[in-house]
């Protein structure tokens, strides 16, 4: 438990704090290529194709800064143990209630491996052995590329986390197929009962298109 | 050659303009984590870390908005034609006059495979055939995941690119070993030649931490 201030004028719970982060930053990446106003200098900007260039871009006609705007990389784990595998039921939007593998977006200064492990912390509250990378997907219609390793699980020590509703191991036949949270997670766990068979575990990458039903899955 | 309007008040060439888009979108990276007014409302923000995150964030505390800032990522090719690999010598900085593999940063809507292409068109005017997922890089202090494919060009058609100086064919004695660009460039070209011994390409992932000399050689 955190120690609350006397003097903290609106006391509020830890975990609440950090869901409402969880959700600002997912709402922040689905709005991120929307801009208004330069962050060099705080005039308005237009959207137009540079000279030289061939894509629309965030332009600042008061201090020419080009706004360039880059895809996001989600890097998560499938994790292990013995023929198990750890998946977590969504606290938060979107696809609240529904089952994932722990992922979520890369942070600067950090390696793929350790946005991984931190994701597995703050969904599971679970820390895993040795990373395998496993399987990358392109998603250009979100502008984000998945990446997701492979990790036998340190301990039995996992909980549920502030993000999460439920934290469990599943065998293979027990997969909520029916209610995975994202594409890219049930691919990789398409990919993973494939490749268990001949306990060979080749890095794979995918590109999967938009759905045409809805795009908030992925 | 691009047609000129008789009015265009200042005509230049459009290999000028490519290169002046390229520097410019190099140093817009390079100065990214910088952030003085919100690009939601146009107010000044502060820097600090959010309640329930753990991180610097910059935040608008006139209209609340969360700027998160993450990783970018930097895709390119290893160009094979028979034993022979294909390298540019850029004609920009950083690392102007040195060799590197056509790279460069991964844009909205492409996917990797997609900006590793581009980058190879416009560095070298080369056309690759299929591609295979080779090696990644993790350059936390950079804020930077590279990822190289291999791909043998369809042709000898390639030529000097508006970004590259010169554009040729080495064979492994005469890879300019000590003007190579990027550790990430030299690295996947120690690996190429590591692997093509036993024909066996694995897809590699490293950390690469900063140079104590300079960290713009990445």
């Amino acid at each position: 438990m955190m120690h609350q201030s006397r003097h903290a004028p609106k006391p509020r719970h830890k975990a609440a704090c950090v869901a409402q982060v969880r959700r600002a930053k997912i709402a922040a990446h689905q709005g991120k290529n929307s801009m208004k106003f330069c962050s060099a200098c705080g005039q308005a900007v237009t959207q137009r194709i540079p000279e030289g260039d061939s894509r629309l871009r965030y332009v600042c006609d008061h201090c020419h800064t080009i706004h360039y705007q880059n895809p996001n990389i989600v890097a998560g784990v499938l994790p292990t143990w013995g023929s198990q595998v750890l998946l977590c039921r969504r606290a938060i939007e979107p696809r609240r209630g529904f089952w994932t593998l722990p992922a979520g977006f890369m942070e600067n200064g950090e390696t793929l491996d350790e946005a991984a492990r931190r994701e597995t912390v703050e969904e599971a509250c679970a820390r895993v052995g040795q990373m395998s990378l496993y399987q990358l997907f392109d998603l250009p219609h979100i502008d984000q590329v998945h990446v997701f390793f492979r990790a036998e699980l340190a301990d039995l020590d996992f909980a549920v986390g502030v993000e999460s509703l439920e934290v469990r191991l599943f065998e293979e036949h027990e997969i909520p197929w029916d209610e995975l949270a994202f594409r890219t997670v049930a691919r990789t766990l398409e990919c993973y009962y494939r490749d268990r068979v001949g306990q060979h575990y080749p890095v794979g990458h995918e590109y999967l298109p938009p759905m045409s039903v809805s795009s908030s899955t992925t």
